[in-house]
């Protein structure tokens, strides 16, 4: 069960630049392409002719065609046309609805005609020119949801990523989880430390003494369906942390998009957003490298984890105080799918 | 369900001329082997002592001899011998009726007592001088219907195969389809057109210019249970198609002996007969390379459309008339299931 | 259904010596690690704070930490300490009673309570310095038992390693199986014979005639729940066989520990013990190797053994007379199988 009422992310742009591209989000099996007009579009992957995927054709004259018989199909999932045919009476496929916008291609699992622009999340970091965004894909086979608990309890940091982002002292400084509508917070604040290697590296990009003592902070955001904004950063110590002003920091907004493909496999778009030197394209692809290799660290664990939980359904895990933004988030999720009708 | 009272190429001599084979044919586990007197045999690839597959063992003294405990199977399915045991009463593997002919190995996947010989297809291409052939096997994880419907529509060569033997003036000749009997015939005939790249090679081959406007012609003739024989070809235009003389033509007949192997899964054997320099082996072989590449190009549209009907199996095709080909060679093997009680 | 109150190789030290190993056994997923007093410990491989495994976690204190959030776990099952948090409530795992002796990790995948040492298998030849052991590790899918048929059946030496071990005379010799409480003995002598390969070689290492006449035994000796232990070895011809005084023979007991994983796959620990020119490590890495190699040529037959059975599981197999040690065995197995209530 997912929420189908909402915007995931699809792809990036990059990936439908040579043609169109199959891929099933919420279990829906899509393919995404660009029409003529430049325009995003997205069709269930079947051609009504004889079930051939559409995204194994290519796009001409703002059509869909497909790469069996040559039938081409519309963004209304309604056949344009076939040669030698009347395709008046084809069946329709279900089309989707699709945005471009902030770098990608989101879709609305559900009934293209509900879809409403305005859920579409704000994104500033996106738009505007004093930030930068570098990021990536990472294909996890896990249930989106143990995703969602991993990045809303960022105390593996200290298992998981021990040599880099990690450090003992997130342990000992208990998160708090707040919920105020449909959003879950996490925060955690650390006082007075040393930062961990990644942050040093971060603070003499900025020009400060990475040895110096900091407060750090790792603000999660999630809101739905399954979107998660992190908050990190170091500040010289006593300089009001989070609130500093920027010549005592180094900080940036973790992204991360996570979209659902089946009940135990997932689509994860991870990147990072800084509001410092946005025009510095080397450290865009520095920070893009090193956030990947330490995101890189989690598959493994949450790929095993799910192994682990799809052979004991039965178990009851535990709801720990540093559990609450995952526990919370998913209780919002549930309500959500309520709402839906999917209990 | 598959046609069981029917021959369907099983392999070529040279999967057996060192030592049996297994495959799985219409859902039957077999072990193909040739005896002492150089006659092929097949049983059920299971030995009656220990379940070992009896394909692993060798072939002595024109027993197939189990590879675990030296059980000497016999042709009909009763084991001959095993070291120090009686074997009379040993119970009987099912024996499987297998011809050498035209270059394959057929089977009778049915009963072997009631295997018909005079059934066996009539392969001209396969026994006169006149004649060359080449081809080669796939393994292609779809059912082998969706195979028939592929070669009784060649409508696909423009899109699947465009930069070999595709052109547009395929889609705007509509196909004629008409059935005798158990045999379906799907024919195309494009008048006055340029020959695509293939044929352009063929016509250079014959000392015709590549160039010259030419009548081409697809005759797809279906038999059951799923051989598909195809007369393709060009003549310089004007000459009478495909009855103009040897000396206005490039012409050849596409060979497709296309075997089940489960509901989702079949061995292709394709292969091309000419009837021009049949003795130019390098000829023979550069075909070959040329077919084996061009059909391999169907495989994935295959089997992915093969997944798209798995995901969808509620779905109705569209049988255009396009598609008629291959929904009256269904048609004819719906009945012949039904007559074997198959329905 | 196994035989859960029994001990079973789970692995060897090696394989822990840089952190947790998680294994399956007997249906068990199970965490093997070294505790800090340097013993061995097993747990369910299940953390019981989010599910993750534990072996992928490290060892610390003597505690088994998860690598995810950090949760510290006792050789009992019980939570030692999370940071943050109180653990005195957090459910247990289950725990699992290890031994480490003989050069392997031994566990007794039923109640850790119930555990009874006494019925660790004896050894002299791991213990006593007048033996010397080398062996490995294969990973099997097929049923245990099909292991154990192979074992206490060696006509199958004339098949599968006809170049190594195997010879015509096994099959001529009928082999003899008695039963002595859970103790099965398949024995068969062979007299005045030419040695095979393998033996040839041990004959020289042991500066004897390879081509003079030997007398050859093989007794196989199984013992619940998986153990098969083969004294092998052949003597110049009438100076009393197994029971030649050792200047006139090459001998060597075959050690095969099976432990089994799922229903159809298994864990093979094989070896040999050798009881002359203890101290020769080369020798030892030469007849490891041989073995590993004669040893490896089982794995196809009997993978596709399984395959066949998995295929046709209404089939009943023939029980021949050298079948009658894997037929025992199986009867001592389903006996206490009975006995713990899995019938």
């Amino acid at each position: 069960m997912f929420i189908k009422n909402a915007w995931y992310v699809a792809c990036t742009p990059d990936e439908i630049a040579n043609g169109p591209l199959g891929r099933t989000i919420c279990g829906e099996k899509i393919a995404f392409y660009r029409d003529d007009e430049g325009k995003v579009a997205a069709v269930e992957d079947f051609c009504p002719h004889r079930g051939a995927p559409l995204s194994l054709g290519y796009v001409e004259n703002g059509k869909l065609v497909c790469g069996y018989h040559g039938l081409a199909m519309n963004r209304d999932g309604k056949t344009a046309s076939m040669p030698g045919q009347r395709v008046r009476a084809f069946p329709c496929v279900k089309p989707f609805a699709v945005i471009e916008r902030y770098g990608f291609v989101w879709v609305w699992p559900g009934k293209a005609a509900e879809a409403r622009e305005d859920l579409l999340p704000q994104c500033e970091w996106a738009e505007s020119p004093d930030w930068a965004y570098g990021g990536g894909l990472y294909h996890i086979n896990c249930d989106y949801r143990l995703m969602i608990d991993n990045l809303m309890d960022l105390t593996h940091e200290t298992y998981v990523h021990s040599t880099s982002i990690g450090q003992k002292e997130i342990d000992e400084a208990a998160p708090e989880t707040t919920v105020s509508g449909d959003e879950v917070i996490t925060a955690r604040y650390m006082e007075n430390i040393q930062a961990p290697p990644f942050w040093q590296a971060a603070m003499k990009f900025n020009d400060l003494d990475p040895t110096a003592a900091v407060d750090r902070w790792q603000i999660c955001r999630f809101s739905p369906p399954s979107h998660v904004m992190i908050d990190v950063g170091v500040a010289l110590a006593g300089n009001g942390g989070f609130e500093a002003a920027p010549q005592f920091k180094a900080s940036s907004r973790v992204i991360d998009f996570i979209t659902p493909e089946t009940e135990t496999s997932h689509w994860y778009f991870w990147g990072m957003a800084r509001n410092f030197k946005p025009s510095d394209v080397e450290l865009t692809n520095t920070i893009r490298e090193g956030q990947g290799k330490i995101f890189g660290e989690d598959l493994e664990m949450l790929e095993r984890q799910q192994q682990n939980l799809s052979l004991w359904p039965e178990r009851e895990l535990l709801k720990l105080n540093i559990d609450a933004g995952g526990v919370q988030s998913r209780k919002i999720i549930d309500r959500l799918l309520a709402e839906e009708g999917n209990a």
